[in-house]
């Protein structure tokens, strides 16, 4: 008997919706891109409603990542987690330098605390923890001064980049029934 | 082209040292695991000297895991991380339950931050914080108070188990000349 591997693929629709080296030039446009790899992700039921995706200091798109905690059943499959991973790969080092992580809600305690392990150098969020909390996603213990530690640490924070728009697809999925999930699968 | 996908796999030799199911019926046995992980880890070169298991209310191992970082360059390739997907995997679902989670040192902020999501309902640590700062390994900013967040949320917390031990495996990787390696990979 042997122990399995952990496998993180991208779904098959992420070719319909973006390609490696693609640019977006603006914030607007890359906020855009999470939100459509979010709404992508629950309608195409794939798996939660978050996206992110890493982009070089040109706005060329490195890694996109989605959320697959349910449909793989490791908790840890965030969609940061996943698109900091995919992008070590694609740039040959866990220190991914001066690059920007786009995330369609602020981080989570664990995506969080990957952000200046990852060495990414800006971090951009659409939807607030309180509009994930309002589905019933928690987001979990994290320092009230999130921003300002990054921030120390050479990471710039920019949130609530098109809110409104990111807080509107998570209210779509818990309209559409989707699974409110937290450290417990029931409840 | 096409994004990569993540792949995870334990090192070749996990099978000389521990095999699924094996039962470790005290917390000193399962603490001797996990720092043996750590150190097969590093001894081997096949990545950081941090260790970590996940095992079922009887102590049986569901789920090894080390620290892959930097031959996988993936930032997220924490051992913890690893140990809570692979035990997804093993017992078919996000949520692991009655189980527990071993660590060879106190986990760093995103582990820690994972830890909730995992379901897991207990955290056993050997090496101390203090003990990966004195080698140069930086754990992130956890909530001062986070083992008490822990168990407030029903997970219970026991740190230090053979602290000494924990802490004397770090020291050796140090003076094995060990990349010590942070956000950056470099410095």
């Amino acid at each position: 008997m042997t122990f399995p591997s952990i496998a993180l693929e991208l779904p098959p629709w992420i070719s319909d919706v973006c390609e490696p080296g693609s640019r977006y030039p603006s914030i607007e446009d890359r906020i855009d891109l999470v939100f459509n790899l979010a709404r992508n992700n629950f309608e195409r039921e794939t798996g939660g409603p978050f996206g992110a995706a890493v982009f070089d200091r040109d706005g060329r798109l490195l890694a996109p990542g989605v959320n697959l905690v349910v449909p793989t059943n490791i908790a840890a499959a965030h969609a940061e987690i996943m698109a900091i991973g995919i992008a070590g790969r694609v740039v040959g080092s866990f220190d991914l330098g001066p690059t920007e992580l786009v995330a369609s809600t602020d981080p989570c305690a664990m995506c969080l605390g990957a952000v200046p392990w990852s060495g990414v150098q800006r971090l951009v969020c659409g939807a607030h923890t309180e509009d994930a909390a309002a589905i019933g996603f928690e987001e979990g213990d994290r320092m009230i001064d999130w921003v300002q530690r990054l921030e120390r640490r050479g990471v710039e924070v920019i949130r609530g980049v098109k809110r409104d728009e990111g807080a509107a697809l998570l209210s779509d999925y818990a309209r559409s029934g989707g699974v409110i999930y937290n450290g417990r699968a029931a409840g």
